[in-house]
Parts: structure tokens; sequence; C-alpha cells
């Protein structure tokens, strides 16, 4: 099989970070490298309307605050668990877009030999870094300490891994999970 | 400290299973062991009203099939994946209570090098049990060749590990998976 032009720039065509990452994780199991999946949203279930035979229908539910990440999953043996987020500011992810129950999460995960990150999309510009958790944790205490509730973009490009936009995968995070955890 | 009365048979006093794992899963992250957690529940949100200035009020939404197993998480770096059932038979366990692609997904996992099980709780004799996902196949496989749709308690009593409701954490799966499996 011919590879695709190296010439041609993906687009991601108005599809949302997490459109592109389900599919990034369907290739993914298709092809038997990795089983990782999107948790579904919390919600907080307080009114279920049983009356139609066939369908029960929920009349009245709330989001919840999750506690913690939205992807997780296995890679031959490693397990892999991240949170994914859009910023529409195009020079810096603000930290307000974490919670910090997830990074106590992502540090629970990564004392268990996981590895935890975050994948960040400039929605303008059509950007994508990875950032791994050890990273995230330093801007984290940088704010709690007083400095700057947000990650340049500049700080990205140095301490993150940017990712290119493809066709199959649209976003292969994992090859640069392969290269950084040896797996 | 003084160890509880080892004469004590724990009851589970009206708690679901769910509930049982969720008090086990929390001692596990309290005590450093593991970081499991219960995926929430899938919903199909059709309406949402966003009248209110505060708060975002689910009016309309339907219960989706999930398409993996409700806990996940990691262990000293080894993933874990499980689904839990109750049954009020108090013979065996319908594997009608399984779907096809929670099969298909244990199977993935496994082949990915994570452990994949299922906990099984007879609700009216309290009784719970550990199956490992490579023994569930094969009950599966029987039912697949017209074989008998259930697993006997019997069946269970051999092939799978039955574990003792405790104080806490309540339902110690995690020790029967350590020595399994050597982590
Ligand atoms: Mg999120
Ligand atoms: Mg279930």
């Amino acid at each position: 099989a011919e590879s695709p032009n190296k010439d041609i720039i993906y687009s991601n065509r108005g599809m949302t970070l997490e459109e592109d990452l389900n599919e990034t994780n369907q290739y993914y199991l298709t092809k038997g490298l990795a089983v990782i999946h999107k948790k579904p949203t919390p919600v907080q279930i307080v009114h279920v309307d049983y009356a139609k035979r066939s369908t029960a229908v929920i009349k009245e539910a709330y989001f919840r605050q999750a506690s913690t990440t939205d992807y997780n999953g296995i890679s031959n043996g490693k397990y892999i668990d991240f949170e994914a987020k859009e910023t529409k500011s195009s020079t810096s992810f603000p930290l307000k877009n974490i919670h910090e129950h997830q990074i106590d999460h992502m540090k629970n995960v990564i004392k268990q030999n996981g590895i935890a990150f975050v994948i960040i999309r400039f929605s303008a510009s059509e950007e994508i870094f990875l950032l791994e958790g050890e990273r995230l944790f330093k801007f984290w205490d940088r704010m709690e300490n007083g400095g700057r509730k947000s990650i340049t973009k500049q700080e990205l490009e140095t301490y993150g891994h940017s990712i290119e936009i493809g066709w199959a995968p649209r976003i292969d995070y994992l090859k640069i999970l392969r290269n950084l955890y040896s797996f």
C-alpha cells in the first residue's frame, strides 16, 4: 500500500478533540494496539419515568463533577490514564480547566506505576500537545505557590510533546508514550 | 491496634454489591494499594434545560448499554478490569447477565496483558466469587455451543475464588488477584 502524501496537512474539519480521540482509540482497538475508552459523563439521576413499557426515560438529572480523568485503559501491559482539554486561548492553557481532584488522581496513578498525562488542544491553531503528569504537577505547584495560573504555549513546546493530526490514527499519542516509557 | 474478633461473620446489612465494592475501592485508594473506580452509568442525553442560571437540568435522557465493564484501574503496575453482578438465583449465575461486548472487552484486556474478571454475588446467601476472565470465557463458549446458559454455584466453587465479606476492606478481591498474578 502507498503511504499518503507527506505534504498533506490534515485538518480536524470541525471535529472536537473528543471525537478525534474516540476515533484514535477505536483505531488502536481495531489494530490490537490498546484498549482505551472514554468514561461516560457522570450524571446524578433524580427521577426516572418507567411509564412506557419499553424504555425508561430519565426526566430529571444533573451533571456531576468527574472524580477522575476522562480516558483510561491499557496498552501492552501499561496502564494509561489521561484528561483531554481544549482551549480557545491562542497563547496559553488556563489551569482552571483542570480540577484539583484530577491532579490527585493522576498522582495516585503514577504512584501505582501507571502513565498519567493530559492532552491539550489549542482549537484556533489546531495544535495539540501531550504533557506528562509529572510536568503538569510542576505547573500546578507554581500556581499554588502564587505563580501564573496557566501554562504558556511556549512552555508546552519546551516541556510537552507536539502531536501532528493524522489520518489514522488522528491523534497518535500512543507513539509518543511508547517512546517515553519504552513499551 | 487489636484485630477484630475472627469469629464475627460480617453481613452486608442490605448493602448492594456496588456499595460494598465502592467502599472496598475507597479503602484501597486510602491505603495506597490501588486506584480503581466504577465508571459512571452511560446515559444518552437528549434535552438539557439551561433556564436556571446556576444549574443545567437534564430533562430527557436514556440509559445506554455499557460498551465495557463497570470497574477498572491499576494496582502496582497491573491493569485491573472487572464486571460485578448480583443474582437472586440460589443455585447458578445466569450468563444473560453478561453481554457479548463485555466478553469481547475482557478478551481485549487480557490480550494487552491486563487482568480481567467478574465478581458474582448470590444475594440470598451473600456468597461472593471471583471468576477469572479466562474461566468465564469457557462457560461462555459452552453456552455458545449449545450448552447450559448459566454457571452453577458448584462450578464457581471449583473454578472461581470465594471471597469472605469483611469489615475493611469489605470485599478483598485484591488479595486474591495478588496471589493469582503475583504482584
Ligand atoms: Mg474532562
Ligand atoms: Mg454492570
